[in-house]
C-alpha cells in the first residue's frame, strides 16, 4: 500500500450522454478509498485545464451533485479537442502536465476519451517514469463511434444506438402514415466518421414488425450513386416509402465523403456534414420523389433523456474500474467491456494495455453488413441488441430534465509561469 | 335520442406524436356509446380512405390495440395532405365523401386535423345538409404548430414543444462542454411555417439555470442578417458559445425565407428546410466561428418517447369530448382547450363552431416576444411551461417504444364507382 496521492481526471474529446456517469464512477470509488486517494480533481475543460494549472477541486461538490453526474449529459468538467503531439516533438507539453501532477501531489491520471486519450494517457505514464515521477494512468473508454479495440462496446455507443434506433422507428412511422399523399423518402443524417456503428443500429427500429429503415449507407461500404438511386425506388415501389440513415462518413470509391464540408477539426480530421440534404438533392433531381431530411447532429450524442441503461450501467462501471485497477497497481491500462459467451447478454470488466488501444480503430466486420451493403445482418443485429437494452431517465422538473449543476471550485495555483494552450 | 349510426374518424394533415391519442379517445369513447354509434370507421390515409371508400373496420383492432394507440405516435391508420376544394369548384369530391357515408350508414364524421381540416369538416357538413343527408360533423384540433384560433394550444404542440426544450437544454450542454477548444455555435432548425411557437419552446430550456438557448429566431420577427450575426459575436464573446434556435419560417422583412427551397406542396405552402445550414454558412464566412447544426425535422414531431404528459391528456380529452359532443346533439364544433384563471395550470374543454375556426392562423403574441425579437418574454413562458409538464413514457420492448400494431381491416366496398383521388 502505497502512500496517499491526489488524482486527477479528464474528460477529451466528444462528449457523450453517459460520460457524466463515467465520471461519477471515477469520484465515487475515490471517495470509498479515501485512505488512498487524496483530493480529486478534475481537468477544467480536459486536458488543457492541467496544462493551464485549472484544476477543479471535486470534493467541494456534494455526493448529490456527484450522484446526479450518473445522469447528466456532456462533459461536466469540460472536455476539448486537443491532442497532444509525440514526445519527440513537443516535449514540454509533457513536461507541463508532470510539473502540474506534482505541484499539486498527483499519483493518478485517468483520462476519459477515446482513442487519441489513450494514446495520450500512455504517453505520459511514459514521460513521468522519464521524468522519475511516477503516475498511474489509466485510460476510461468513451467514444460514440463504438471504434475503440478490444473493448466489446464503447461507453457511449449504447445511448446514441438507442436514440438512433428509437428516431428511426417513430420518424419511419411518420412517413409511413403520410407517403400515400405527401413525403415518400426521409433521409436521416447520424455520426459516425469511419466506423458505421451508430448508422447500423438504426437497423434496430426494424427488428419487430417495423419496416424502417429500408437502407442504411455505411463508410464501410462505397457509395454509389446509381444503385442507391434504383434501391430507393424500388422501395417506394414496394412499400410506399423509403426510409435512409445515412453515416455523416459515407463515402463514394475514391474516399471523398458524399458531402465534404472541407473544413478540419483540431485534430486534423475533416469535419463533416451534410449528407443527408445531399442524398435528398440527388433523389429530387433524379427521382422527383417527395422528400425530407433530418440531421441530428449533437442531439444523437447528448439524448440523455433516451439514454441506455445498459450504456448508462457500463459507463459508470469503467470509471469505478479505473480507480480499482489504479489501486490495485495496474499502470498504463484501459477497463474494456467483455461480452461473455451466454444466450441472455451479460458482460464484466476487463483490461487491455494502453499501448495496444493507441490509435487502433475498430470497423464493423463485413459480415455485420448485408450482402447488398445497404442493411444489417442478424450476426450484427445480435451483437447490437444487447447494448440498446433498458431506459435509464433522468428525474425531471418543470417539464425538463434536472442535471447536475456543479459549482466547479478551481484549486489555486501554484505554479507562477503561465502556460500558452 | 337518434337511432344508432355509423362513424367516421380520419386524420389530416401532419401528423404529430399524440394523434393518435385523440384517436383513442374517439373509439374508447365511442366502444362505451355502442347503443348510440354502430361500427366506428378510419379513414385509410384519411378523407382519400373515404373517398376512394378505403375504410378500416376499428372494431377489428382489440381493446389492448385501441389503448396502445394513446402511446403511439404518427398517424395510425394513415393521414395524408390532401385539401378539399371549396363547394363550387369541385362538388363532386363533397358527394362524394356524401355518397360513401350513405353507403355505409355514417351519420358522424370526425376529422382529426388542423385549420384546413377544420374548414373541411365544416363544408361537409353544410353539404349534407343541402343534400338532405344530415351528418353531424366534429373538428379534433391537431397541430404541431399550435397556431388553431380560440384553443389556448394545440393537442400535438406540447410534445414537440418538449422534444424541442430537452433537445435544446441538452445540445447545449454539449457545445458548453467543448466551446472552449471546439465548436461555437450551435444551430438548430425546428418547424413552424408561419409561427414561432415551436421555437419558443426552446426558451424554456434555459428556465433554470441552463443557458441556452442564447438566440431564436421567429417567423414573426423580420430577419437581419448584420444584427443577428452581432449577436452571435457577443454571445460568443460572453459565454464562450452561442445556441441559436431557428424556426424554418423564419424570414426577411420582404417575406423571403430564409432558406427557401422553392418547392410547394399539395396545399400550395413552400416547402421549407435548411435554414440550419444557410445559417451555419453566415457565421462561418462572417465570424469565423467553428459551428455545427442540427435539423430536427420529422424526429420532433414524431417523438412519441418524450411527449408532454399534458399533451397526452389533452390528446384525447378533445377526442373523447368530439364524441360526447356528438351524442349531445352539437354539430359543426370543434372541441377546445381552455386554460383556467388559476395559479397553478388548470384546463377543461370548451367548443366553438367551426365556422369560426377555418382557416384562422394564430400567431404568437407580440408581447411574448422580448423587444429585441431574439427571446421570449416572461408572459411566454409563463403560457409555455404548462404544456410540457409531466413525462408520459411508452413501454418498452427490445430497448425501443413498443408503438401498436394495426390489422386495418377494410370494410368490403359497397359502391361500384371508383374515385379518382
Amino acid at each position: 500500500m502505497g502512500k496517499k496521492r491526489n488524482a486527477f481526471y479528464a474528460q477529451s474529446g466528444g462528449v457523450t450522454s453517459v460520460i457524466n456517469a463515467s465520471a461519477c464512477g471515477v469520484i465515487e470509488t475515490a471517495r470509498q478509498n479515501r485512505d488512498r486517494i487524496g483530493k480529486l480533481y478534475a481537468g477544467y475543460n480536459g486536458i488543457v485545464g492541467a496544462l493551464r494549472e485549472e484544476l477543479i477541486d471535486t470534493s467541494k461538490e456534494s455526493a448529490a451533485t456527484i450522484a446526479a453526474l450518473r445522469h447528466t449529459p456532456s462533459g461536466a468538467f469540460g472536455s476539448c479537442r486537443y491532442k497532444l503531439k509525440d514526445l519527440q516533438s513537443n516535449k514540454a507539453e509533457y513536461e507541463r502536465l508532470i510539473e502540474v501532477f506534482k505541484a499539486h501531489d498527483i499519483g493518478y491520471f485517468f483520462y476519459n476519451g477515446g482513442g487519441d486519450s489513450q494514446d495520450t494517457a500512455h504517453k505520459v505514464s511514459q514521460m513521468g517514469e522519464q521524468m522519475a515521477y511516477p503516475v498511474t494512468c489509466i485510460g476510461i473508454p468513451k467514444t460514440v463511434d463504438n471504434d475503440l479495440p478490444f473493448t466489446d462496446c464503447c461507453p457511449g455507443f449504447g445511448s446514441v444506438a438507442k436514440y438512433v434506433a428509437v428516431s428511426t422507428l417513430e420518424a419511419g412511422r411518420d412517413v409511413a402514415s403520410m407517403c400515400d399523399s405527401s413525403t415518400k423518402v426521409f433521409i436521416l443524417e447520424v455520426m459516425g466518421r469511419h466506423a458505421g456503428w451508430i448508422a447500423a443500429a438504426s437497423a434496430l427500429a426494424g427488428r419487430q414488425a417495423e419496416e424502417s429503415p429500408h437502407i442504411i449507407l455505411f463508410p464501410e461500404i462505397a457509395f454509389n450513386q446509381q444503385k442507391f438511386l434504383s434501391r430507393v425506388k424500388r422501395e417506394v415501389k414496394r412499400n410506399g416509402y423509403c426510409v435512409v440513415v445515412a453515416s455523416e462518413g459515407a463515402q463514394y470509391k475514391d474516399g471523398r465523403f458524399i458531402a465534404d464540408a472541407g473544413r478540419k477539426d483540431a485534430f486534423g480530421h475533416t469535419q463533416l456534414g451534410g449528407v443527408a440534404p445531399t442524398l435528398a438533392g440527388m433523389v429530387t433531381s433524379e427521382l422527383g420523389y417527395k422528400n425530407h431530411w433530418a440531421v441530428a447532429d449533437y442531439l444523437q450524442r447528448a439524448a440523455r433523456h433516451i439514454a441506455s441503461a445498459t450504456d448508462v450501467e457500463q459507463a459508470y462501471a469503467v470509471g469505478k474500474a479505473a480507480v480499482e485497477f489504479a489501486l490495485a497497481g495496474n499502470n498504463a491500462v484501459m477497463p474494456i467491456i467483455v461480452r461473455k459467451k451466454s444466450k441472455r447478454y451479460r458482460w464484466s470488466i476487463g483490461s487491455v494495455p494502453l499501448s495496444k488501444v493507441a490509435n487502433v480503430e475498430a470497423k464493423m466486420p463485413r459480415n455485420y453488413i448485408t450482402r447488398d451493403g445497404f442493411g444489417v445482418t442478424e450476426a450484427g443485429l445480435e451483437y447490437l441488441a444487447p447494448l440498446i437494452e433498458g431506459e435509464d431517465y433522468p428525474p425531471y422538473k418543470n417539464g425538463v430534465p434536472q442535471y447536475a449543476q456543479l459549482k466547479k471550485v478551481l484549486v489555486e495555483k501554484r505554479i507562477k509561469k503561465r502556460f500558452k494552450v
